[in-house]
């Protein structure tokens, strides 16, 4: 038996806020993001001659301990089955586009055609193993919505509000690589920082909530809690008179807004950098 | 100044139970329902050299206590503008299809081109607009999100899942006419019946949830209810050997969930009943 393909969206973090609680449904993290149309499609193959669980990703069997994890709690209501997972990743991996929440998301989804399940008691496992294996605080239910997202409260029941959009909007991402951001996250006295610093941009940002006050309060953020690498302050700072853009939440990464008029531009700019260029249009439905 | 057309679905009670709280806000249903993909687009209009709120259903200046009220508080923040709301309806007013909080949702998404407004900041006038004239508990929250629908908990904030669809299922819709309810939810002994059926629903529906179950435990409810019409019951009657389908809450409407295979042999049943059919797609992004 296989499901059909499910997707999930990439999802890109502005700012956030972590709130750690005891339960990790309840767990999570506040803060803006945006969900690109670029993301992860899973199918799953129930396999009755064997009783394991296998991941491919993008057509290479490879170790995937989110996954495993989910595929595993999932099995424990389909008793005497194996699972293939097969992931078809459009996004780059640890540069910041949520391409584990999105794997996570993706997957749970399709065990709703073996299993009476809803949206959320789907998500609820995707949410809870990001949690623990410590991948992800806020992708999932992001990705869950779509859209640029802001997380008003946090959780898988969580309050994801949305900022509409009177235009149409294309996110450009460029990505120069991996950062090592663990010494910052286990950095306690650096963790309040960033808690403090992500409230106030919440605040700020459900104050006036348009995609150029996303952009502009992401930067300071970035700024101020000094995750701000050196090469990407270059691009947004080259990018500056054409489109605001800021670094993404933790990747070495830069993202951008951009009318479809000022592409060529913004192009032109960035290609004179190294690195990967990213052009999507923006996922406003949320995974399915 | 002229927004662009604002969309929100009809949608489709099965079984629902009250939850009235202190605010329009946490006020609200639980129950479930579907979204439709016919519903009221809106357009608002500001205009300098006036200073009131007028209302035009598909084309034709009426009185609509709802829009009026909606436009008046966001108006409280445009001073010094009149308000020109044009709704364009694709469903009947009174058969329960969620007219009212369609026209409510798509006219507040209306305003965020005016102001800067996120999605629930322009729902929330919507929701508290509609419980405080008591034309609906769970319509804006539903029409919101779209597909089929459980609404978990009650209230502009509360949780709304959704049943997962393995299939292209289509919603096959029947209305004889208005009914008067009135005197069932001014009778609070009945009201109290009804929030326990709707309670028992719920915890029915989330342990198996699916379009066939939803639509069983939706006829169980409106049968135990006694809401159940006896013109209606005869169509259900009829409709059974192709298709399951229950009363609408609350309009004197028959709804079910089709496959196109089988839509011909229900189309040719109903059509010997008289009253307006409607065959729609499922909205599954909810109001835009």
């Amino acid at each position: 038996m296989r499901s059909h393909s499910h997707f999930a969206p990439g999802h890109i973090t502005g700012f956030f806020s972590p709130r750690i609680h005891e339960t990790p449904e309840a767990t999570g993290s506040v803060g803006a993001g945006v969900c690109i149309a670029h993301g992860v499609y899973t199918v799953v193959e129930l396999l009755s001659d064997i009783n394991t669980v296998t991941v491919y990703i993008n057509g290479k069997k490879e170790d995937a301990p989110v996954s495993e994890e989910i595929s595993k709690r999932f099995r424990e209501k389909l008793k005497g089955v194996g699972v293939a997972v097969h992931h078809d990743l459009e996004i780059p991996v640890g540069a910041g586009f949520g391409a584990s929440g999105a794997a996570a998301l993706s997957l749970s989804l399709c065990f709703s055609e073996f299993l009476p399940l809803t949206r959320y008691q789907c998500a609820k496992i995707a949410h809870e193993v990001e949690v623990e294996t410590k991948t992800g605080l806020g992708d999932v239910v992001s990705q869950l919505r779509g859209g640029i997202e802001i997380r008003v409260s946090e959780g898988l029941y969580g309050i994801v509000d949305n900022i509409l959009l009177d235009k149409k909007l294309k996110v450009l991402s460029f990505s120069m690589g991996e950062i090592k951001t663990d010494n910052i996250l286990k950095d306690d006295k650096k963790m309040e920082e960033i808690k403090k610093e992500g409230e106030k941009c919440l605040r700020d940002l459900l104050a006036q909530p348009t995609p150029e006050n996303m952009i502009t309060l992401s930067k300071r953020f970035s700024e101020r809690i000094g995750i701000h690498d050196e090469d990407i302050k270059e691009v947004v700072k080259a990018l500056d008179g054409v489109s605001l853009s800021s670094m993404v939440m933790l990747g070495k990464s830069v993202f951008s807004f951009i009318r479809e008029d000022d592409m060529q531009e913004a192009l032109s700019i960035i290609e004179s950098f190294s690195g990967a260029i990213f052009i999507s249009d923006i996922q406003e439905g949320g995974a399915w």
